[in-house]
């Protein structure tokens, strides 16, 4: 039973996307934001390619990152933070397409930390998604006390 | 005993490099190359934080795959390619500061598969460099035959 | 689209599993076996607890360990054998009850390696198995001609 | 800078090795208990099999758990526990000769959870051991009130 303990999640998550710096540079869009549960897609674009031509194992991670802890920070009380413990991200299939899609969820959710999973599909023209990559993560939860500064 | 079986292989990651589109978006610098071995460094600006301010995971995941998976292409025969099978990231610390350093290396060399490692640090100011996250990655080895094609 | 390479997949496995002597100190006994997909189960003893009387880490790693090799053993060529490469496991409830229930299965299909998942319940009682850990893991094929010699 | 915040961390991990019942079935002698760092050793007898004669993998999966996971019970303070979150290894070579070693060690310790690594070894004969496996893992530290109690 995944639950929120915090009502306001949806607007909270949006006020953090607004300062999430690199996932602008990245051009990743949220598309959904649920209980446990968050989506959104990418473009794929010159940028984001390795030497082969492919969409770079980062930016599959990121987006997987993004997707995983944001489903952790949709049931968290107001004011905890979460922040990435470990994430183990296993690669399919080259990234080649015009656009990623990447959904993240809680799978078991707990006081301290969420184990979360996170898929990537990449679409090209009219075909079927075709998952490319899946990652499990640890997100662990911090009290607003226990929050690192920036220094 | 890690060897390389390609004696071009300072070269041709220099090459391949060249076309790492997303390294570039990211302001990746490699600083060292060598049989097994691949570092290099990263100045930390606006654009590489997530919403608390600090260095974005992504980031960090990024410059772990980059430089455990160079690692293992120092390794491989001429024209063979690398792919990342699967990576895991753990994040000690939030990485704030002024340039972070990555280095990869191969822990265990093999025909199919290279067991590698990153470790990603984090400097600030005149401080020594604090280890921030800690990777392992299966690298595994494709024939010029294998090679997905870009479509 | 999962498919077997072995037409004699199930019998091949019954006979690797006679010789799993770990598998036998453990008591635990495979209840299926499909194309791509194993389970099994295992009545709890105290021989299997580690010191606050839980169900040991290595146990439920090992029951994860087998059924996700043996989902990827089901589809590889006659006489080809799997190793695994590596596996994560993560721990959501420790392991308290009458029987653990173990199922793995092939999520991504490759000739080189399969990536597999398997997924431990506890059962206690009358009441619904509960999940009490998920692996990920990377299972390499070898052909006849790869496999390490036992010396 | 690691350090342990119980005194008596020896003595009380003896008494809990005392209760490891899994540890006695394999056969498993812990040799060295230090701050932030235990090992130990296994004869290799045909129990530890897997079908093609090697130790199988949840053998060394549960001696790296335990020797990462007692690495970090030396730090926590006195009554607290230790619980795996999660662990991967990823295994070199087959576990083919006399004798394994484990050695395990915490590299970030922290208060609600400490990183720790294991590497497993080989001995055949007068051989230099071997390096067969490595594991990272995440251990969390639960304080004497939130122990899940045994059912």
């Amino acid at each position: 039973m995944i639950q929120t303990y915090n009502p306001d999640f949806e607007q909270d998550i949006r006020e953090k996307l607004e300062r999430q710096e690199f996932m602008k540079l990245l051009g990743f869009k949220v598309t959904k934001i649920a209980v446990g549960s968050i989506a959104g897609e990418l473009t794929l674009e010159q940028r984001h390619r390795q030497h082969k031509g492919f969409a770079h194992g980062g930016v599959i991670a990121t987006l997987a990152d993004i997707v995983a802890g944001f489903a952790a920070v949709s049931l968290v009380p107001k004011h905890y933070h979460v922040v990435t413990a470990e994430i183990k991200v296993s690669y399919f299939h080259p990234g080649v397409g015009d656009k990623l899609l990447a959904k993240g969820c809680v799978i078991k959710q707990g006081r301290k930390f969420n184990f979360c999973e996170a898929e990537i599909y990449v679409v090209k023209g009219e075909q079927e998604p075709l998952l490319i990559a899946k990652a499990s993560a640890t997100m662990a939860t911090t009290t607003p006390e226990e929050i690192p500064r920036k220094v």
